[in-house]
């Protein structure tokens, strides 16, 4: 805990990296890929989920839970989604272990209990979800069936970087069925922009929604919407996707309802999501080189108290004045802590707070008992000020939207001054491998010229903007007519 | 929906069966004993879920998140945790598939992709969670660590029950780690009393608390605490469990701390958990023949107002009316429903609400709307009263309390009055085919009369009770010398 962090300039990567682990968020397990997500970052990790779950509810939906294991003949019902996924699942072949004959002490798997039909551990749940919407699903009546599930998955990837990119997160995936094409269409839209809200309201991200072009698609969808965000170094990141999945899902599980004209029909589908990813959106949004720096709306403690003091005399006098403090600021909903540890000093205590992001820290000391004050320090600005007792709820309260509203703020400036129109493919190298951010250009509507953009320069289109104007212009790469600019940057 | 249950004197076991999947808490999925948690089902372990937060957090625990696959080699590490459960677990054998060369269409596991060590789909964490406890204890200054966890579990179960046995299930797990033993005793005590607390206020279910014996205790404990209640039908359920593992898991992954006077000891351990077999204890103690019953703590609609009218006008009036009852329930925190589907009769709303045992059920009509009442019905009594719209808000917040008491205290007259005193091995054989419950009975303390007794009577020792008096007696079965009753039951 007490080593700096390597600087952002030095190696963002390393910043990261580092920052993850000395600010207790999550660290790498024994399981290759695998995170453990540590109490302190589990907290901001649950008022995420609470906020969005409070969002979810409001917009009609409801909770419910299906299996982590699916058999491989659900799983490959659906050809685009089973293409998708199969490269990088796991999967249950065995129900038992038993003694090595050869190694004692040592268990190995049961060749007498291996499974009739493998189970895959869930890297999405489309096809065990629908294959139970078949039985769900008879009549108009039934619909629309708006249902969510909190879980985990797991998707083997290669290379794997802590909530960024791990082999097991969490996640929430949205499951919806309608009787309509056009009301399927909206809940697709509804929930992009509930995370887009939940983005820029609650973890101060400004995002850009958009549509991804074909190879950028969740694997079965007709059209997949997202949010996309830039982090610090240039780089976006999609922090959530929302997908308009057709007709695909209901027919490969022959789920079919009667309509209001007595006809049969087959269903519509979305499926959405947002996952621990989040919290790396999170991270490389607002932080810095001491450390890890919070939006009060996610902060799990929004203001902490160090004592300084020599004498017992002193430190229950701040104590008794610390007490108040408290129970004016929990009046006010704002959740506050009382660093009284013994066994740190208020340096260290200082750094450890400082390193995880706690939006506001007060010091009170001998003399601030005298003076009736404390000092305010911010963690986003560092900026201190003495600030009189009297004033100090109200100061705070205050504090907590101006925070959250300047991060954002902070956060929009450094992003919109970092999308650059190209109208070249030497302008796009140039700022590709100089600011970078994103780059608004032309593109001729091609997978190929995709391609090739991505080979030559690791750029990939992040998103076709909701909001881009017709304009027409010429591809970049090909020359080719275009009528749109579309979003490209390298990404996470 | 419409069919009747089958009553609990007729089949008691079909009657809980269809209960579950009629009421819309759960059902059977496509995967071998795994179950689907439906929308109803899953609000009602949110309610849980909830309020078991909120206790632990109370009793300074935090949540955290640790990998789902645990590696063969750290399995294995506690031999007796591993043996207790090698012969029930989903091993990860295989990380792709690819296209299944003599089928088209189809997957098989890509025989090159075999994971060097095999991974256990964890059926409860200590290995992996102890492993990761040793990079974060090094000094009696980290201790204790009192840590929580919200997971999903695999246990290949051969004869599963919805929400009583499942392959899979949702459960909290708490792992704590302490300074020395009599600390570590003292959290496993405060949280099986966590346990009961939750049990009796809030689900409205009796339990003992008691200890188990060691035939029945968790694999790699050294005792285990938990609570035991009765169902309906006279068969115990073992509703939580609260483990003291000594040095056991420290021993097998090596963590030690430096205690105060700079020496090196093996760390202290507990572990507890409660899972989603809590639904069926809950079914399983206030249900009747009509439905589910649920304590107003517990359900997701505490009250439903159900309109009953021939016209338009009717109609907009009663919903008016309606309007100004819920915004009254709602201030005093009561979650209120009002059932205005035009798809469905009164007769029909009335069935299902009573399915899906609601507390309390208000029906309005015309003649209510003349006389300014309306007819208020108990879910848990089937009685009903014409109550005026002046004392309306008043008699259901009173109601709220009265149920919750009347369900707690008809559960634990019927529970107290199915224990009973033998002396007898033939009394014993009696009571078990007779009126059922626990008995209680002297027992010699060997493992070998209790595998007796239960390969004779299947039934088992379900706790030695924390209350249970010191008493000479003759065991019932070997006659020899016993100082205690203990507590025998057939169970699920």
């Amino acid at each position: 805990m007490s080593k700096k962090l390597t600087s952002r300039a030095e190696d963002y990567s390393k910043w990261y990296n580092e920052l993850v682990v000395k600010a207790d968020m999550a660290e790498n397990s024994a399981v290759r890929g695998c995170m453990v997500i540590k109490p302190y970052g589990y907290a901001i990790w649950e008022k995420m989920q609470a906020e969005l779950d409070r969002m979810f509810k409001e917009t009609g939906h409801q909770n419910a839970y299906f299996p982590l294991l699916i058999p491989k003949s659900l799983f490959e019902a659906e050809e685009k989604n089973a293409e998708g996924f199969a490269k990088e699942c796991a999967v249950v072949t065995h129900y038992r272990l038993q003694n090595d004959p050869d190694n004692p002490g040592k268990l190995r798997v049961d060749p007498e209990a291996k499974l009739e039909e493998e189970l895959v551990v869930r890297p999405t749940s489309e096809a065990i979800i629908w294959n139970t919407y078949k039985g769900w699903i008879q009549s108009y009546r039934d619909l629309p069936l708006l249902i969510n599930q909190w879980a985990n998955v797991v998707r083997w990837e290669m290379r794997t970087r802590l909530f960024l990119r791990t082999s097991e997160f969490l996640w929430q995936e949205g499951h919806t069925a309608h009787e309509t094409k056009a009301e399927a269409l909206k809940e697709t839209q509804t929930m992009n922009n509930v995370y887009a809200t939940f983005a820029e309201n609650f973890m101060a991200i400004p995002v850009i929604q958009g549509v991804k072009t074909e190879s950028e698609r969740f694997a079965g969808a007709i059209d997949t919407y997202c949010i996309e965000a830039l982090m610090q170094d240039g780089k976006a990141l999609q922090a959530g996707t929302s997908h308009f999945l057709g007709q695909n899902f209901a027919k490969a599980f022959d789920v079919k309802f009667t309509n209001k004209e007595g006809k049969q029909e087959y269903v519509w589908a979305t499926s959405w999501g947002v996952s621990t990813r989040l919290m790396g959106a999170l991270i490389m949004t607002h932080s810095d080189d001491l450390g890890l720096v919070l939006p009060p709306n996610l902060a799990p403690n929004q203001v902490v108290i160090v004592p300084i003091y020599k004498t017992d005399e002193q430190f229950e006098e701040i104590t008794s004045v610390v007490n108040g403090i408290m129970k004016d600021l929990r009046a006010k909903h704002i959740t506050v802590k009382f660093d009284n540890r013994t066994t740190h000093r208020p340096g260290a205590k200082f750094a450890q707070h400082e390193l995880q992001g706690v939006p506001l820290r007060i010091a009170i000391g001998p003399k601030d008992l005298e003076n009736g004050t404390v000092e305010l320090a911010r963690r986003d600005t560092l900026t201190k000020e003495v600030v009189s007792l009297n004033t100090l709820t109200d100061k705070v309260e205050g504090l907590m939207t101006e925070i959250q509203d300047d991060l954002y703020n902070k956060a929009l400036d450094y992003r919109d001054s970092h999308i650059t129109e190209v109208d070249t493919f030497e302008e796009f190298k140039a700022v590709i491998d100089g600011k970078g951010g994103f780059i608004s250009a032309h593109w001729d509507g091609t997978i190929e010229t995709e391609d090739k953009i991505k080979e030559v320069t690791k750029a990939t289109i992040r998103c076709i903007p909701l909001d881009a104007k017709e304009e027409n212009g010429k591809c970049i790469f090909s020359g080719s007519v275009s009528n749109r600019r579309v979003l490209f940057a390298k990404a996470y």
